[in-house]
C-alpha cells in the first residue's frame, strides 16, 4: 500500500549543489529559510519557544538507490540502512537545526545541510526526554576512514 | 509536487490500538519486531553493530488533521509543527530504539511506541554526532501539564 507526500513549504539553503554541502547539519553552521506554505502557517503557532527542530525533507534530487553503499565519511561499503545514504527507496531525510527567528510563515534557521529548494515535508520539536540517547553504539562509523 | 511512498517493511508491536500505548519511545520498555521485507535485507548489512536506530514510518491509523491541537501531554493547544502530535498533513513519525538483536530480515527492537502493524518506510542510524543537541529549550513542554 502506497502513500502520497504533499510538500508543506520549501527548504531554502545557500547550497544549490551536493559538491560543498555540509555532510550533516551537525557540522554546518550555514543559515537557511525554512518557507511553510501560507495555508500551514497557523501550525508553527508556539515555535518560537523551541531552540531547535527537526526537518523532515525530500532528498528530491536523489533517484534510485542500491541497497549496499559507500558513505561519504568511508571508504568500505556498508548497508544502506546502517547509514544516512541520500539515496533511498523512500527517500526522506532528517536534519535538526536550530531556530533562530520566525517571521510568520518563514523560519530563519542555522546548521542547514539541504539543497536549495528541497520539498519540506514536516517540522517536528526536538525534545531531548524524546531524542537523545545515551549509551549508544555507532558501528563502522566508529572506525570510519573520513572525518 | 507530490511524492509517492512505499513501505519497506512493516512494524511488529504490542500495540493493537492507541489506548494504553506510551506516548514516547524513549518512555517504552516495549520489546517489537521490526520486519524489512526480503528485498530489502541486504540493506541490513552492518547494522548489527549499531544500539539505537531512528525508526521512519506512517501514522496508518492517522486521517486528517487540525493546525491547532493539544497534545497527549498538555491541556492546552499549541501549533501542530510545535508538537509531536500523530495527526499530521503528511503522516510521518519518528521513533529512536534500541536494537537488542537481528534475525536476518527481522529487528529486535526495544523502546517501541507505535501501533501494531504500522508501515516502516526508513531506518537510519542513530548518531549522536548528527542527533544530538544540547542547550535546548523546549518551549510549551517545560510547563506542560501532563507528565
Amino acid at each position: 500500500m502506497d502513500f502520497t507526500i504533499s510538500p508543506i513549504g520549501v527548504i531554502h539553503s545557500p547550497f544549490g549543489e551536493v559538491a560543498g554541502m555540509p555532510i550533516q547539519a551537525a557540522r554546518s553552521a550555514a543559515a537557511g529559510q525554512v518557507e511553510v506554505f501560507p495555508e500551514y502557517a497557523a501550525g508553527l503557532t508556539d515555535i518560537e519557544g523551541l531552540s531547535h527542530l527537526i526537518l523532515v525533507y525530500v532528498f528530491h534530487r536523489s533517484e534510485g538507490y542500491e541497497l549496499m553503499v559507500k558513505p561519504f565519511l568511508d571508504d568500505r561499503q556498508h548497508g544502506l540502512f546502517a547509514t544516512r545514504y541520500p539515496f533511498r527507496p523512500n527517500r526522506i531525510g532528517l536534519s535538526t537545526v536550530r531556530l533562530v527567528e520566525r517571521r510568520e510563515n518563514v523560519l530563519l534557521v542555522e546548521g542547514i545541510d539541504v539543497l536549495d529548494g528541497t520539498p519540506l515535508i514536516d517540522i517536528k520539536p526536538y525534545v531531548p526526554e524524546f531524542d537523545v540517547r545515551t549509551d549508544v553504539r555507532v558501528g563502522w562509523y566508529e572506525t570510519r576512514s573520513g572525518r
